[in-house]
């Protein structure tokens, strides 16, 4: 995927590539610092990077759940995010007439897992000419992935990429199922988003749980077996963040992170 | 729910209430002579009834699949089969503006189980003030379904129910887990879909499989525990039906299975 | 399976039959007063009745977990209940020798669930010439216990159940599959084991949960499909039991079941 | 564990260590065919190499499947191995009376997955002072192993490991947890068994399927996360197997397999 992104670095350095940033943006100031401190840590370990961050949660278990600090005011600040450093950015769409309106904002339009099986969303998204990046669904199949992508593909659209996030195991509870990226790879380049897959659904409180300790479990198995890029919402102090505190990764020790990341894709390349 | 519906039959019945017809309208004439032929035998064992149909087809695997014989079409349909035989009627929305749109044609608004998590959808159908039927998610937990239950209460609308239709259970199969109909009754009432519990998702093909050979089994099982209503796809001949032919019961079979199943019903009030 | 059984009651009343004891032999007294007492209920309403009761539990999480009174006491009194009020008896084994042991003492052999891959274990059950009742893996499918039964049936014992007892869902919870129920009838008749299909396996105290409030559901469903028989623990005071209090039925809550799913049965028969 | 083995090379190499041989014993040329590839593999890569070889086959599908060439003559050519190329052995028990007569031949007793509850099995396979390795069951957490690691350390034998070999995943597949693998180190080290991580259970032949061009994958992941040692079932021509076929490793692609791993392992320690 990241040979369609003019304004990414890197992109010969054979490393995998990082998508990362807030669960939601929250506001400028804080885009601006989490992705400066991205960058200086993915330029350190020549790591292409792509900043990530929603404008809009859609999907939240609850209806008194913190939703956005404004759709329009959101896309311009991934704009400016994009702008100022000179990297690409990455936002989930949630309906149909998302798609036009964040591509004039972002270079990467993610479809979420609810929703990847929602073909005219699919359609919409190719339609741009942004990037697609496909979230499988808990209940999906790697090999189910393929009529995803080719609704893409079909569409004349060649940007397209999966991303991997767990398997529903019980109800409260998900697996990521690594067989499924070599398999997935025969239709797309594929990135682990090792932030969802450590959910814990269907928690009583009806927020979702997690166990950000076993982030670094996760990615290595990852990166271990191939996998093309990684996808990490990061945050200053996860504890307050708006949402989704219980499963980022605090900011400060993503470097540790890239650090050992980088070493075993050094040793399976 | 069907406290709600002004025209439904056999409301005092204390039998299980019956949502049946085709998954998608092929055509009026079809639809028509689906609805007479159920009418006759809920009819005969008192089952008060609502016809259903999808007017759209939205999440189909692959982009090649048929969708819909035309949107407006299809509802007109709906329409005409509900003021023929003075019945109430059903169909699946997908997007936001489908609410305001279906709600024009039919009585009941069904949440697809992929998007009972989006939240905008949720509402927007609650605010028709018509009565919303909430598939509950192969993802989710009974608990969880509070939650969605909750979105379009708390748009001051009481008149919902869910629809069970089977947890995910690895890649390609589904079970219902009959211990979630008693927790979610209390939240909503309940109805059992017979059709996609029976599904076998994520099959090689890209279309889902089945086994109708079930239907009774699952059927059975459901009003013992005390379902408040069932959820039928059904047809004349499922095998050139144009969408979903794998799990619908054959029409000719739906007065014995209503027969049966009144018994049971008998047998637990 | 009953009809090998030639102390059994209300043969041919085309009820259910009942396998039905504490789950570990505590004592002579407390055993007989229970058989007593589920006999004047299975009297009243035709159920064939089996008494069971473990005279060995070899396979709990923790090593300090209670185990047996004692061996051969435990297998006394199982005789000494089926002499007693002339009624068929069974309990589970676990290594190759208890086959012809516990053959003396009871008229049905039942194999543990994590057992019943263990082909020497269940041909030594076979050759007894008793009934031998295979309860099916949480980790195997309905289709597989054909193999099972086959192990039987080769080493020329016609006399062979299934016993149901739920799949593994996620790590802390079972479902049981209905639709398994006529699938294994193809290959043998089909008991369905309430009590531990509701467990809770795997929780982090190292003891099983469970919820008996759900045995009404969970056994009507199986009346409904058409189970042969019904398993259940049963205890005068689940609370002060030695073994598996988490599940067991009250004893004096015996009858309304009884009443209830005899009621369900007579509707499908 | 490997500490407590005298004659295991490679001790303080810092890499995995391997357990690896055929599914079954075959017949005494071939196991010392195999010990002696794989230990000229082993000594390349600086990785402590123990034979692997079941002496009977207890828990196969059918009754027709084979189980062995004769338990003595198995046990025999297992401590012909060891001795002949001054290596440690281990084999698989399935009761109480294997575990001492195993031991006069092997130096790790392999307590089997389905049998990892069976208390007195465990007992038995600890009072004999040999190592005891655990294979978690499919139907087990990873923290549910800390009860069983408990019954071999409560007899006062420390040398216990845990055998990771996937979760029940449906009926027909199993997905490793990798997630358990630093959950289970708590208690005691952890091997990745890749082998049977990669089996397809219950499939309808009665004949257990396999997907053996994912062993690379599993096994990296495995090694990125951490695991103490690998199982690898291995055989020079798998497809004439008496046992297993369908997923062990042809031998003479285990080097370029341990050239691969070793690499990952340098890059995590």
């Amino acid at each position: 995927m990241i040979q369609y992104l003019e304004n990414i670095k890197h992109k010969d350095s054979k490393n995998f590539f990082l998508i990362a940033g807030p669960c939601i943006i929250e506001g400028e100031d804080m885009a601006l610092r989490i992705a400066e401190k991205v960058i200086e840590i993915t330029d350190k370990y020549n790591i292409p990077y792509i900043f990530k961050g929603s404008f809009k949660k859609a999907n939240r278990s609850r209806v008194d759940s913190f939703t956005t600090i404004g759709e329009e005011k959101s896309l311009e600040i991934l704009k400016k995010v994009g702008e100022t450093f000179n990297i690409p950015t990455t936002t989930d769409i949630h309906e149909n007439e998302h798609a036009a309106l964040a591509a004039q904002y972002v270079d990467v339009l993610q479809i979420p897992a609810f929703l990847v099986r929602q073909t005219d969303l699919l359609v919409a998204a190719a339609k741009t000419g942004k990037c697609v990046t496909l979230k499988k669904g808990q209940f999906l199949s790697p090999e189910a992935m393929q009529f995803a992508v080719q609704k893409i593909t079909d569409s004349n659209n060649p940007k397209v990429a999966i991303i991997e996030r767990g398997n529903s195991f019980g109800y409260t509870d998900l697996i990521v199922d690594y067989r499924g990226i070599p398999t997935m790879q025969q239709y797309a380049p594929v990135i682990l988003d090792v932030t969802h897959s450590l959910q814990q659904p269907n928690q009583n409180s009806g927020v979702t749980g997690g166990r950000p300790e076993l982030i670094e479990t996760i990615a290595k198995a990852g990166i271990a077996v191939g996998a093309d890029g990684l996808f990490i919402e990061t945050h200053p102090t996860p504890e307050t963040a708006l949402s989704d505190g219980a499963n980022m990764l605090r900011l400060d020790r993503l470097e540790d992170l890239m650090q050992k990341l980088t070493r075993v894709r050094e040793a399976i390349i």
